[in-house]
């Protein structure tokens, strides 16, 4: 299940360290070694796949409704502590992905926790999309 | 399906106002309408429902493989445009929630374009998850 063993997950993952709350067939919930807040959970494919695109659909599935599931319990134990939650997925070093091993942060959230999506609003607008690429991107979701 | 008239996002969907790029079962993909860059998406329930929490696991597994299908044909149509790819849910306005009717966004990422998730790493380490609260949120889930 743990090929990959150079990946910073993988090899946790192969040498049971990680801190799991939650095991699935296809997918772990583990705490975050550096969590924003107590709770900060990430739900990984015990597969190495390196990002979002690279997992198949059971993957895909179980990951969602364990980061669910997650969120549910979370705010259940923890209470009035949670307050709201992120469900945060980088694919890829430009979007902030530390670790290539597909993985979702599920966070929660307290007012003044410092956690922040900042926005470089001087570029908008963006340039709209142009209409014969969105024709291709939901032509391409269909057949997908 | 849309109820909620009042709600920011059931308007549009009643009214066929959003920009649709696909519409499934439980779920539609529309144009962001203030995009971080050109594609990016949001996956929302056709149902009015708050939040992650309030979604049934239909909902969940569509969104999440709506939000798969949503990336990969980002990357095919767009190309070298899409250096990456987020996935960022936020439940709860403390969480940035801007409109209480859940949605997903897939923003693709590109070198310079400004988006960041920031942290405020002097409040660092947050205390550790109790481990009774841990052990809790774990049967939690299980039983989920």
């Amino acid at each position: 299940m743990t090929d990959g063993h150079d990946c910073y997950f993988c090899a946790p993952l192969a040498a049971d360290s990680f801190e799991v709350v939650v095991r699935g067939d296809l997918v772990v919930a583990v705490l975050d070694r550096h969590p924003i807040n107590p709770g900060h959970l990430l739900v990984l494919p015990l597969r190495h796949a390196t990002d979002l695109a690279a997992l198949d659909t059971r993957e895909v599935t179980e990951l969602a409704l364990v980061a669910q599931r997650a969120d549910r319990a979370l705010r259940q134990v923890l209470g009035a502590a949670v307050e709201g939650t992120n469900l945060v997925m980088s694919n890829g070093s430009v979007a902030d992905q530390g670790v290539p091993h597909a993985h979702l942060h599920v966070i929660p959230r307290a007012s003044g926790d410092g956690y922040e999506f900042r926005e470089d609003t001087s570029r908008y607008p963006v340039a709209p999309l142009d209409p014969a690429d969105r024709a291709a991107i939901a032509a391409h979701m269909r057949d997908g």
